[in-house]
C-alpha cells in the first residue's frame, strides 16, 4: 500500500464513499499479511517511502520465493540479500525480471528507475577481496533510486591511489567505505572530505583479523569525527542508509 | 581560516594584490599551526564547515588550555570533550566564556549560534543514567547550529512510554539514540521513523554488559536497516555525524 | 519407573508382600540401567514427573537407537533433540511411531497426550529464520503436556506487529520468546505482560552477531524485570522450563 | 494505582459518577510521570501486579530520592537497588521508613507484607563471598510477598553439605541459586529437584573467573534442564523472576 | 635409547670397552635424529622413561609413517594421536601392530605391556559425547604401563550415578575427569576424594560452550583444590600426567 | 577430626563403648559447623589427610577471624589466603600465632611440622615480579608438609640461567612454576625434566598479557605433555596440588 | 618501473631527449594502472626496491591470473602468496615458468636470483606441523633476494634441540621464527641472540589455542626484548621485513 | 663483563696467567649474579651489546633500587621503564645521575652516549596522548646509541599533515610509530616508505578500543608488509628493536 493508496482511502472517508469502521478495517488490517512463517509488513514501504528487502539467509528457498511474489505483487522495487545459488537458482525460474549479482548473493528487481537521491552516493572499497560487500552497497544504494560512484582498491598502503580519487570522493553527497584487515580506510577518507561517511568492516583477512573484528573496532574507534559504522560485510545496511542521508 | 578568508585571498590573487608565491605560503603554512605536543588544523575547519574540537582525555590541563586558547584566536565555535574536574577548573579560569556540563565533560564555546541545519535533531536515551552521553551529543549538536529535541527514558521496557513519544521522533530529520544495557531502543526507534538513527551504546550496566559492549553488539546487529553505529559513549561523534547529515 | 510403582513398592513392604532386602534392592538398582556408553537414568522421570530426553549431538545414529528403544520400555512419552539426518532416519526404521520435525532435528515419541499445564504457553520467534529454534521449544512443550499458541515473525523493527498480538501474548501463563541479531524483542515483550519470559539467544545473524552472542548478551542484560535465559539455540530448554513453570 | 484503584474507576464510569473523558484522561495521563530526567511507569504496577524498583546504580543520590517519594505517594512497597553509602544515606534521612542492606546495596520500603506467594522460594548460594547477591535475591522476594528460605555456603565441592540440605531444597516452588568461581551448583540443585531454578552468576572469584564470565559460561551450559539464567551479579532479576513464577 | 642401554654404556667406558671420546660422541649424537622435516627425540624416552608420543594432526601421512617407523626402531611402545582416517589407514598398512581407536583417531603401538602405574588410575566422563577424549586418555595411560578404571557418564545434573561410583573413584591413585558443556563434574568428584584430580574440558556443547571455553574457564575456577586442568580435548596430555604421577 | 579419632570411635563401637546410635550421631553432624555464614568443614581435613584452609577474599576480617578460631580448635595447622591488610591485622591481634606473608596476603598457621611428603617440591619463578604468586605456592606445600627448594628468576629470555639450575629442579619430586606474560617457562622446564609440572600463570604483565590470559593460553598449549595449569595467581592451589602429588 | 629506469628517465630529462612534461605525464600516469578491479600499483616496487606480490585469498583465480600477468611484464620477480589448488593450476598453465609451493599456497616467478641482502635469514620453525608458515617465510626471502637457512623443529619441549642450532643461529644477520601452540620460541631464541626476531605464531594447535591466539598473545609479552610481531600464519609478511632488514 | 674482558681473560689462559679451572669458575659464575630476588644477567650485555634494563612493574622501590646499582657498577648506561612516582623518588635520591621521565616513567643513565646507530630512527605519533609511549621509545633508542627524530601528531584523519613529514620520513633508516583509537598510521606510513617500520598500539582511546587491543588488531592486519608489531604501551620494545635494526 502505497502513500497514494492511504490518501484515496483518506479521500473516500472525507466523500463517505467508505464508512469509518470499514476504512478504520482496511488500515488495521493492512499492516501485515501473514504468510504462516513470516510476516508482510506492507506498512514499512510507507513509512520508509522505500522498496522491500528479504534478508535470504537462514530462510528455505521456497520461502525466499513465495515472500518475494507476495512483495512484487505490492511494490516495483524488491532486493532479496544474501541468497546462496540454489536459492537464486529457483528465484529466477520463477520470476524472470530477476537480476542476480552472484559476488553478493544480491537479488534485485528494479521496476521503478526513478531517481531519488539528491546527489551522487560513492562506494568505495579498499581492496579487490572486499569486492562483493561493495557490490551489495551499490546493488541496494541504485535500487533504491540514487546515483552511484563506485571506486575500487585504494587501500591506505598506497596514499597516493588515494589521493589520486580524492576529487570524485568530495564530489559526493555520502560515502559508503569498505573494508577488512585493518579497516583504515575510513579514517582515511574521513579526513579528506567533509560529508558523512558510513564504514563498513568486511571479514577479509585471516589471523588476527578474526573474521571482521579487527576492522570493526579499528573502525568504531576512528579518529575521523564523521565516521558511523555497521555490522561486518553489511554492505546492504550501508547502502539503505546512504540512501535515506541522500533523499534528505 | 574560514571560508570566506580563503575567497578573500584568492580574490586577492586574482587582482594582483597578493602575488601567487604568497598565497601559496600562506595556504601551506596555515594547515596546522605546531604547538610542539600538538598539531593545530585550522584547515579541517574550512574543510568540514564546522568549528574545532579538543578531545581532553590523555591530554594536560596545560594542553587542553593552550589548544583551546588558540583555536578560539581563530574560530567562534570550539567544543571541549572528556574533560575531568581539574582540566574544567582551568579552563573556566582562563577562558571564562567556556559554558561547562558536568555530567559528560563537555565544554563549550558557542561564540556563533547561527542555525546550519535545515531540520530537528532528536536526542534520545534509554534511561536515566544514559543522560551523560546524551548530553555529549546534545551539546555538540547544538554548538554545531542545530535546533535539538531531548527526549529522556524511553526504554524498550515500557513500549507505551516509546508510544507516546512517536511523534516527536518522527518530526526529527535525524536521531541520535543513546542506550546501554541492552540497547534494544534504536532497533525500536528505527522501525518507527524513516530518518537515519544513529545508535550509540553507553557503557551503562554492569555484568555480562561488558562496559557497553553488550550494548554496541546489540546495535551493530540491529533489524532495523536505518541504523548505523558509532563507539562506546561516544555521545559527541553522533551529535557530531548527526549534525553533517542535518546540513545536507 | 513412576510414583504409583513406587507408592506400589512401599505398600508392598508394608504389607510383607516384598521384604525390605529385596526392595532396596530394586530401589537402589533401578536408578540408572547401564548401556556401558551411558546410564539411563529412570529415575528422573520420577524426579521431574516429566518425559525423558536424548540429545543426540555428538552420540553415533546407534547409540541413540538403543537409548531411545531403552527408554521407551520404561516411559510413554521421549524426545530426541539435534538429530542430524542419518539418525533421524535410523530412528524412524527402527521405531516407527516417531515424529520428525527436520528443521530443529527433534524426534517426539509422544504416546501419552494428557494436559498437564494448567495454562497456555506461548513461543514466539522474532524472524522467520528463528523458526527451528521456535520449533524445539513448541515441540518440547507439546510433549510435556502443555497447549501452546506460536507466534512467528513479531521482532522490534516492526512494533505494530508486536502490539497486534498482544492479547495473545497476555492470555499465556508463561512465554518462550526466541530472537537472533540484537535479541531486543524478550525486552520487549517483557515489557507488555506481567508473566515470566524465557529467552532463547538464536545464532540467526552473522558478522558481530558471532553466533548468538549478540543476543545472549542483550538478553542477559534485558531492562525487563520478567525474562531469563538459556543457552545460544536452546529451545528444549526454554521448551521444559516454560512446562515446569505452567504445572506449577 | 493499582488494580483496585482501577476497577474502582471502571464502576464509577458504568455508575455515571465519572464521564468517560474524564476516565480515559486519568488512565491516559497516568501512564508515567514526567520528573525530567526519568519517566515513572506507575502502570507497571498495574500491569506486573508488583512493587516499583529503583535501580540506583548511576543516578545521583538526589534523582534517587525523588523517584523514590514519588513512587512511595502511589505505593506502599518499593524497592531501591545498588545504592551507594552516600544514597543509601540520603534516602535515609529523607524516608525513615527505608530499611537498609549494606552488603547488597538494596534499600527497601515494605508497607504491605501480605503474602502472595503459594509457596516457598529457597534462595541458596555456593560461598561466603556470594552472600551479598544472595541477599539481593532474598530482600526482593520478600518485598514481592514471598516466604524466603535462605540457604549458604553449600557448594558442589562439599557434596555432603549439599546433600544434607536435599530435603529444604526439595520443598521449596522455586529455587534461587547464586554462584561465582565455576558457578557449578545451579546444575547439581537442577539434578536434584523438579521445581525451576534461576541460576545466578556472581563476580566471585578471581583470574580466569573474568568477573563472573566463567560462572555465567557455565549456567548457560547447565546440563540440567530446569535451569535458566539471569546477569551476572543480578540477584534483583533472580528474586523478581522467582515472585512471578511463585504467584502462578 | 633406554636408561639400561646409557648403563650399559657407562659401564663400558669404565671398563676401558668404550673410549671416552666414542662415548662421548654416541651420547652427542644420539640425542634427536633428524628427519629433515622432524626432530626425532630418542633422549626425551630415557629422560621421562615413558615411550614415544606422534602428534599427527598437521603432518602429513607420510610424515607420520616415516616418524612412527624411526621410533619403532627404537622402543616398543608408541603412541600416535589426532590420527585422522587417512592417516591411519596408512600406518596400518605399513606397520600391522598398530591398534587404531577411531573415535579419537589414536594408534597404538604397545610391545612392552610391562605395569609401571603403582595404583589405579580412573579415567571418567561426564557424558556419552565425551568419550573420544576420554578414550584419548586411556590409550595413553595404558600404553604408559597403568591399570585404568573407565568410568562413563556420570555427570553432575545426576548426583546419584555420580555417588553410586564413589567406591571405585577413591580406590583411584590418581583420576582424570572429562567434561564439556559447564564442566563441573572436576569440582564434584574433587570434593569426593583426597588424590589429585586431571580436568580436561571437551569441545563438547553449543552455543556459549564456545567449543569448550566454558568448560575450561569452569575448570579452572574450580573451588576444589586438587584439581589441575589440561587443554581442552586434550586427553592424551591428561592421561600421560596421570601415569607420571602414578609412578611417583 | 583426623583419621586416628575416626580409628578410635570405630574401636569403641567394636568394644562397646560407644554405642552404634551415639556413634553415628557424632560422625553425622561433624561434617560441617554452621556458623551462619559459612559452613565449616571438618570432615575435609579427614577426606584429604590435609589442613583446612581459608580463602579471605570476599568475606570480612570479622568473617575470617570467625572461621580461623573455629577451624584452629580442630586442627593444628590452617592456611588464610589472600588476606587484605586490614584483615591480616585482626587475624595477628586475635590469633598472635599467625604467620602473616605480605607479599601474597597468605596468613599461616603451622602448629604440627611433621612431613607429609616424600621428595622435596621445587617452586620456581620467571621473574621478580611473580614472587608474590610464588610465596604463596611455597608457604601452602609447607604448612602442608613438605620440603621446598624456591629458584626465583630463570625465565626463558635467558636460558643459561635456567640451565644452570638444571640439577635442583631435577631433583624435585614436582615442579610449580609460576610465570606472567608469555608464561614459556613451564614448557622449558617441562621438556628438562619427567616429573609432573604444574604451571600457574600470573597476572604480570601489561598491554596483551590481559591479566594473565596470554600466559594462561600459553600454559595450556605447552608443547611439553608433563604440564597441567591452575587458575591465574592461584599459587595456592598449585602448592596445594604438589602437596598431595608429593605425598603419593 | 626499477629505480634503474627513473634513473634513465631523469637522464632523458636533463639531455632533453623527453620533455618535463611528457616525463611528468610517465611518472605521474605510471603509479597504477586499473584492471578496473585492481589497482596496479607499480610505483611500490620503486618506492621499497622489493618485487611485487599478489595475495590471492578472496579472489577469483581469473583475477590473479590478469593481475600476475601485468605485474610480471613489468618485473622479474613476482610473488603469489595463498593462492589455492584451482588458481595455482591456472596460473601455471598460463605462466608456466612458475614455481607452485604446496604447502603454503604460494606460487613464484624468480627472474632474477640477484642477492641483495648482506647477511644469512635464518627461518626456523618450532614443530613439523608449522612447515607450511616457514615456507612461505623462506619463499618469500628467497624471492627477495637473500640466503636463507631454515632450521626445522626445535621447539622448547627439547631445549637441547635448540642449543645445539646455537651457532647456525647466531650467524643470522635477522631471524624468522614460526611457532604454533604456546609461541614461546621467539623468546627462547631471542635471549640467545643479539639480531632482531620476527616471531610468527602460527594456528597449529587445538582448543585453547584458539587459531594461533595464544601463540600471538605470547609472543607480544616476550620477555625477550629483540622480538617483534607480525599476524598469525603471515610467514609472508615475516620472511618480508625480513628482507628489508637484511639490506641495511 | 664486556667482550673486551673477556678477550682479556682468554689471553690470560693462553699464556697460562690464569688457569683452565679458574678462568670456567669466572665465566661461569659470571653470567648472572644473584641478588635472592633477582638475577642479574650481565651476560646479556655482552650478548647483545646493549645497556641493561629494568623493567620495574612489580618491583618494589627497594628491589628496583638494588638492582639499578649493582648493574651500574658493571655498565655505563642503564635504563629503568615504568617506574611509578615512589620509585622514582627513590631512585633520584640514592643515583643522582638519574634522568627522570615522568610522562613515561622512564629514568635514564646515559654515562656513554657514544652514537651506534648507522642512521636515524623516526619515533612518530598519531595523537597528544600517544607521546608518553612515544617518549619511552625514544629514550630507549637514544640510550642504546642513536639520532632519533620526534615527530608529534601526525594521526591519518588529517592525511596533509603526514604528507608534510613524508621527506622526515624518508630520511630515518627505521621508523616507530605509535598509534591508539584505531591504529591506522602504521599501514599508511608503510606505504610511504621503504624502511621497517616497527608499530606500537597505544592504550588511547575509550569504549570499543578495549584498552588498546582495537590498535593491536588493526597494526597485526596492516595491509602494507614492512611493518611489524610490539605489545600494547611497549615503547621500550620498539625502541630496543629499532636499535638493532640501525646498528646492522
Amino acid at each position: 500500500m502505497t502513500e497514494d493508496l492511504l490518501r484515496t482511502l483518506f479521500e473516500q472517508v472525507r466523500t463517505g464513499a467508505v464508512d469509518i469502521d470499514a476504512a478504520l478495517a482496511r488500515v488495521r488490517h493492512l499492516p501485515f499479511e501473514d504468510l504462516g512463517f513470516a510476516k508482510l509488513d506492507h506498512h514499512r514501504a510507507l513509512r520508509h517511502g522505500l522498496p522491500e528487502v528479504v534478508f535470504a539467509l537462514g530462510k528455505t528457498p521456497d520461502q525466499v520465493v513465495q515472500i518475494a511474489c507476495r512483495l512484487l505483487s505490492a511494490a516495483p522495487n524488491v532486493l532479496i540479500t544474501r541468497a546462496d545459488a540454489q536459492t537464486a537458482c529457483q528465484v529466477r525460474e520463477k520470476l524472470p525480471a530477476a537480476e542476480h549479482f552472484p559476488l553478493s548473493g544480491a537479488i534485485r528487481f528494479w521496476g521503478d528507475k526513478t531517481l531519488h537521491g539528491k546527489g551522487k552516493i560513492a562506494v568505495v572499497c579498499a581492496g579487490t577481496s572486499d569486492i562483493p560487500v561493495d557490490e551489495e552497497a551499490q546493488v541496494t544504494a541504485e535500487v533504491m533510486g540514487n546515483e552511484v560512484e563506485v571506486i575500487y582498491d585504494i587501500g591506505v598502503a598506497g596514499i597516493h591511489r588515494l589521493m589520486s580519487n580524492r576529487e570524485r570522493l568530495t564530489e559526493a553527497r555520502v560515502i559508503v567505505v569498505c573494508a577488512g584487515m585493518e579497516g583504515a580506510l575510513p579514517s582515511a577518507i574521513g579526513g579528506l572530505v567533509s560529508c558523512p561517511v558510513i564504514a563498513v568492516p568486511t571479514s577479509v583477512g585471516y589471523g588476527a583479523s578474526f573474521h571482521g573484528l579487527a576492522a570493526l573496532l579499528g573502525m568504531l574507534n576512528s579518529c575521523a569525527s564523521n565516521v558511523t559504522v555497521v555490522n561486518i560485510d553489511n554492505g546492504f545496511g550501508a547502502g539503505y542508509v546512504a540512501s535515506l542521508i541522500n533523499r534528505l
